[in-house]
């Protein structure tokens, strides 16, 4: 077989306006997981040499080297394309920490993520609005390419045109109930990536423990973690997941749940919960945040200042559900805390369902068509969360029930579905930490991914999606990710490196 | 602290009539699973110097220095006992193979692995009929010691007599609908030694894969095999394997089930299998092994006495569930075909509910009460299975549905109940991979171990066990066994070395 050189140009059409990148490889057709919008295939394929592969920016493209995000991408999707010319292990450690913060900064809620790829002889033209955009092209790209029986490597000759469905597709991880080390973190980033999901939704405290290291109030995570030194997240590793989640085009919005699950929280700060009281005696127990103090509302606001300063997201997440009024009767006073911290901080704020001017997340109840109706009707902005609880498990392909959930499918007009912007697997705690999360949430995450990317109409069928997911899966165990089976059968690279 | 020397004497009363075993060293009480029979403790402590600490055969034992399974389980137990002290790095290797087959062979079914341990100051006392019961009592004996939070080894004043409530207590590992690597299933007899289960139940072939390397017919895995050269068991792993069982007391008893679940053996023995028929042409498709022809008995007399030859165990699991009656009509010949293997091959069979003269395991039903009593009341020696086919998983603690089984708890009579000679854990394979094996078997599958093991009276409380259960699989996370988490929390060594 005679390999030819391929140049390949991916082009974003504007970078700030326009910009360009080349790459030259040789390539073809496979899985491609989540589906793009629109995809044709023919059945002309060339192959690929990874010694006369390269990716370049195109000249005039707005991005050239030196552009951290596709600079470094450039690197792991070479890795990832050609395992057998490098060793995948550099995937598994992060890249050598922050240095230029250029080239778009932060992904954010209006990042564009789409891209244009055409693949013909001997070139693939990438375009793309913005650096985002390019590193999902660049997934698809390292999807399109597989290898023979004798090794060779091959593309088919592809035109994808594609954009997400909604601009949340989020993941969250529950790293109070357990501590999750940190290559744990990064390797769900890493295959949040490969599915294009683009939130990480790090829900950091809880009562059972208060992982994050705080600069100002060091004493929550000495006294509210399970172990103050073993069992924390310091500022530098929260720097590293950041980090990593921008170099895949992935937000991190961080979750500081209250006034309820602060149990933790009170261990490293005395008087921030409300004693409960037996009679008229304290109980000796407290229950949710105290608000009818003014130290409650200083430490909140320094915390969450730490928050906004730490956490580049415009989002934070402050929970809010499952207050218990067993011990603190004063409902209202739960609103007006809550909007008191929104107000004085200025940032976006998700929410569960109860509160104004901010994204209401979903996350409870199994009529959540029902919600989204009513939420919707209020002019809210509303996160899917209810059917997506990944931490729930069944025996066989409960993928299907996931992949089976339509985020619109609700009573309402036009405008209402348009408030739906989006949705996130759940990965609750309880029951899991770093011993079963990776074949837990793989491939069983995928199928809301899936949804929240892709073209609804085109993949409804999970029959149909079945073959393409089950490869998709395989793609991931080849990439060191410990996926779980979809069914009886084998990989070609399946054990390896476990 | 000063740390005494402490001379424990591991006394077996008769090794082949009797044997001692001593042993030096430091040591206290923490967790018990399962729970010993009888079991007095002391509040009075001694702390275990790691330098000070060593196993001596006693002076009359039987067993002296030379023995495989002790000297081994020696070695293996000092650095299970003293991680800091030793690297836990050799656990994951097997022995340097198979040398020296003295010391008692290999476990059986009239194994003795009763035990009496008797640890006091400055000497434990450890006596058992047999090896088997001497590596139970090692087990309990690791149990015992547990660190302070200062790292100081400690032991308390213990008194244990010790014996298994069934003789039988299996796991089942599926390699045909996944293939399983080797170090997947060394892993697992590990863990299987740590609980006390006895008896590796090798499904090995069935419908999905061939993946047992057939000297006598190379082309029953070379074409039956998913892959075969990566996805096959040589004779060198199969020795590998039983050998690593023996050296912890444990049986390997494989199953090659026929005459149905044999699609994968008909690819590499052409006219093994029924040609199914539609109308008056044949279909394309197989049905089960063909009863009809005397190659079918030829080939299938020859497999099972190289089985035979390969495995030492005195049974051989001949499955025989699920026959497809729909290509193959002759239910008669079915049952004329497994009777006449039986009786050519003069070993213990397991087969389920059809075949007379053999141990019957309950495999399949919800009311599995009713097969107990009918199958014991025809006067058969039963297994019981179906309550614990642990790859089916649900949401939360269901390790408590494993643990509430009372398998004597059926209508009939003392001695219909005898007939009870065990049960096993099933992992059946069809969504279990080595991706996910591990966290799906522990601690879930040390519900049945003791159940097997213990009292039933004294261990009917699922609250009382879980937090003992608990520490257990805190100890399996630190021998290295990828248990997953019981709920909420943290253990000490929870996520080093994954």
């Amino acid at each position: 077989i005679k390999c030819k050189t391929l140049l390949i140009t991916i082009l974003s059409q504007s970078f700030r306006d326009s910009q360009f990148l080349q790459v030259t490889r040789n390539w073809t057709f496979y899985f491609l997981w989540p589906l793009p919008q629109q995809l044709h295939q023919s059945a002309d394929r060339d192959c690929l040499s990874p010694q006369r592969f390269s990716f370049t920016y195109g000249r005039d493209s707005a991005a050239q080297t030196g552009c951290s995000v596709l600079d470094a991408a450039f690197k792991r999707y070479f890795s990832i394309i050609f395992p057998d010319f490098t060793t995948l292990s550099g995937l598994l450690m992060p890249e050598n920490d922050v240095k230029t913060r250029g080239c778009d900064g932060y992904p954010d809620e209006d990042s564009d993520e789409s891209y244009m790829l055409s693949v013909s002889e001997g070139q693939a033209v990438l375009r793309s609005v913005s650096v985002w955009g390019a590193l999902r092209g660049l997934e698809s790209l390292s999807q399109l390419v597989y290898q023979d029986d004798y090794g060779t490597y091959f593309i088919n000759k592809t035109e994808i045109v594609d954009f997400p469905r909604f601009a949340f597709r989020g993941l969250l991880l529950d790293t109070s109930r357990h501590y999750l080390p940190l290559y744990a973190i990064l390797k769900t980033l890493d295959a949040m990536a490969y599915s294009k999901l683009n939130v990480f939704h790090w829900h950091i405290v809880d009562d059972p423990s208060f992982p994050y290291q705080s600069r100002t109030f060091p004493d929550l995570s000495n006294k509210g973690a399970f172990h103050p030194f073993t069992h924390i997240y310091t500022q530098s590793d929260v720097i590293r997941v950041i980090e990593h989640a921008r170099m895949r085009g992935i937000r991190v919005v961080p979750e500081f749940d209250s006034p309820g699950h602060t149990q933790s929280w009170g261990k490293g700060q005395p008087g921030l919960l409300t004693p409960c009281y037996k009679g008229s005696v304290p109980s000796g127990s407290f229950g949710p945040v105290d608000p009818t103090v003014d130290t409650t509302y200083k430490f909140m606001e320094s915390l969450l200042k730490e928050v906004k300063f730490v956490f580049p997201d415009s989002y934070v997440h402050l929970g809010g559900d499952e207050v218990s009024f067993a011990c603190w009767q004063s409902n209202p006073n739960v609103r007006k805390f809550m909007e008191k911290m929104v107000e004085r901080l200025k940032k976006n704020f998700i929410c569960t369902k109860k509160f104004g001017d901010t994204v209401l997340e979903i996350w409870k109840g199994a009529k959540y068509q029902t919600e989204l109706s009513r939420m919707t009707q209020a002019g809210h902005r509303v996160l899917l969360s209810a059917p997506w609880y990944i931490n729930h498990i069944s025996y066989g392909q409960d993928w299907r029930n996931s992949y089976a959930v339509q985020p619109q499918n609700f009573s309402g007009t036009d405008e209402q579905k348009k408030l739906v912007i989006g949705g996130e697997v759940a990965m609750w705690g309880e029951y899991v930490d770093a011993t079963n999360l990776s074949p837990r949430l793989w491939p069983r995450a995928c199928a809301a991914a899936e949804r929240l990317w892709s073209n609804e109409e085109k993949t409804l069928n999970a029959d149909l999606a079945f073959p393409r997911l089950k490869e998709f899966r395989c793609e991931l165990l080849r990439r060191g990710i410990q996926a779980e089976p979809l069914f009886v059968g084998h990989c070609r690279h399946e054990y390896d490196g476990l």
